[in-house]
């Protein structure tokens, strides 16, 4: 009576994006935005409302008036209002109540499927921008405007949307690709000194697990990096951001149904120490902790020659980064306590699934999955990270 | 110097996912969940969170005693609690307090993304857990045991999950696939007569927009579907189903990012009538309303024959369907009073993201689209019903 009924759902969405590296995007002879809504068959009938960093202002003054002019031109979709403020960092990520402000913004500007969400700076303004686009209507448009060296190399280009509930980060959020990426390299000019050599972690971790010339190109490109020059850190970024997007569009799961996260690379440790700081260490450093862990400890277990694992050192150190921090130290011989940057791994497992799985590399550019970690040998990698 | 940077990311999701229909699904020799969790190599070490709707409850007493023990045998995933208990109506969907208790069980109860939540009700009990499950996370496993009419044949299928924001009808919400759907056809037993026969009117309209043939057999089904004998209810709502399901999944935009809204047909008018109702009427009676306007319309204006147009007409009587309610005349002379039935055309418009596309039928089962409607017809329309 019921077989016949039965039904195997099949549904195969397609998703394409631009992910562009210009400079001065909201300047009056910048194309890149010009073409993409010319590509897109948009005129002044599609709306847009655009969310901006207030921390970029000190830096750039002019930019609001800037964007307000940029879309005053004709062909561009209408600007609805006034940019709105928000002020990044990790505290607004766990602000529902700014969530409810910009759905009723959303509301009262007419924001239609059809009609554009611009974020304009870090990681979390993104996030949290990000996450009222995927869920008003169902989905809007959304333009990613990042404007940190963390956010143009990773955090903005790819697919997640997030907020933190309940002290638990990232406990809400969504897998929804972005309509448009736009990284302004000039943008990077008026980063803190705090928020930009941090930054390019995510590069080195990448390099090292999947790229050995990368690595070569960062270890020689170091100066450059630390002393602002543009050519080369877009460079370094736009690598990054490259092997970054390959990773989620080849790899098979980008919205990560299965267990494997390869780009998680040191992160158990990450995330842990930067929730053990209160947020007060940025992502940046503790990815550099993390992956200096995970490296030492491939190391120790015999995987990794000493040559390749001082050269892994050398070049997170070549970018000015710490490898030991006082709290990797904490209950180190309590993995079971909470407080311990051990239990970390413990957590890490909750959030795959039940199942460990953690990268580890045996080369440069080469990495493993193991599924269990010596408790003994992470000890002996802490230390020999302070000693080093 | 840009230009080599530039990527086109390319993302390509596949879901796949079961719908199945039985009857008494939680019976101990009901196979259904046990082959499911068996091909997804579920055990023990699965997690799954259950929500029920309380509306069942009194139909069906035994219920959290028959889930309770059904997933207490050997290879199916460990139930994290007994189930929660939430009140279905169009109520529950602005709960966001509630929603914040579901995110803190699922924080509770390590409820991760290998695990599942299973909401067991009505539409707006699936609407609301589906949001969860979509959110939490980013993502967790999400079946769906619909339990009404409505829900089995239309509403539960398919991939959306919606809440309501500051009065407004799913103004948040995602397009997300449930990892499968089973419908219980012997839990449709218990539901109240005004939730049981309104709940035809997706099956009515699907038939008369796409399907001649299924008009036909609802024709002559309509006796057994009156006196709820299961095999021919099944028969109509699983058609319905599959042709629900046909067109998610071969549209080309499961997850509507373009204009056209087919299975939208009648529903300008349903949402704004019940709306215009503080939902007091069901969604299933509104859509019959608003089915019954368009398909006078198009025979008003000269495309569709008499003879069709009555026997869409008698199709809606013959499972006792009203076709005309006095709130489709309040303001009928002011299309732009947001108090008229006639202003939904507009709201429409502005869901759609500024272009009008109204489906019409020139045949029962060929529909065609046009981008205005012409309010003097409408009024005319409206009066035909009320005379009908």
């Amino acid at each position: 009576m019921f077989e016949k009924y039965n039904v195997e759902q099949k549904l195969d969405l397609h998703y394409r994006y631009p992910v562009v590296f210009t400079e001065n995007l909201f300047s009056k002879s910048n194309g890149e935005l010009k073409q993409f809504f010319k590509d897109q068959g948009a005129n002044q009938s599609i709306r847009l409302l655009c969310i901006v960093d207030e921390n970029l202002l000190e830096g750039n003054p002019k930019l609001i008036q800037e964007v307000e002019e940029y879309f005053s031109e004709e062909g561009m979709p209408a600007l609805v209002s006034t940019p709105i403020l928000l002020k990044g960092g990790e505290a607004l990520k766990s602000r529902f109540d700014i969530v409810n402000e910009l759905y009723s913004a959303v509301a009262e500007y007419n924001i239609c499927r059809h009609s554009y969400i611009m974020g304009i700076g870090g990681g979390t303004l993104m996030d949290i921008a990000g996450y009222v686009a995927a869920t008003s209507h169902r989905g809007v448009r959304m333009l990613r405007v990042p404007t940190t060296v963390l956010a143009q190399s990773d955090a903005a280009l790819g697919v997640k949307t997030s907020m933190n509930f309940d002290g638990k980060k990232n406990f809400v959020g969504t897998f929804t690709p972005p309509n448009g990426v736009f990284c302004d390299i000039a943008l990077l000019d008026s980063l803190p000194e705090e928020h930009y050599l941090p930054g390019y972690s995510e590069a080195v971790k990448v390099a090292i697990l999947q790229d050995e010339p990368f690595l070569k190109e960062i270890e020689d490109l170091s100066k450059d990096i630390i002393s602002r020059e543009r050519e080369g850190s877009l460079h370094v970024i736009a690598k990054c951001a490259e092997l970054h997007l390959k990773h989620i569009a080849t790899s098979g799961d980008p919205f990560e149904f299965g267990s494997s996260r390869p780009l998680d690379f040191g992160h158990w440790a990450a995330h842990k120490l930067e929730q053990m700081s209160d947020f007060k260490m940025t992502h940046g450093e503790s990815v550099a902790f993390g992956v200096a862990l995970d490296v030492t400890y491939s190391y120790l277990v015999g995987k990794l020659s000493e040559e390749s694992w001082r050269r892994c050192m050398e070049a997170f150190k070549g970018l000015k980064f710490e490898l030991y921090h006082p709290l990797m130290e904490k209950s180190l011989n309590e993995p079971e306590n909470p407080e311990s940057m051990l239990h970390g791994l413990e957590e890490f497992r909750q959030h795959l699934g039940g199942r460990l799985t953690v990268m580890l590399i045996d080369e440069i550019g080469s990495g493993y999955e193991v599924d269990t970690m010596d408790m003994t040998i992470l000890k002996d990698a802490v230390l020999t990270l302070k000693e080093y």
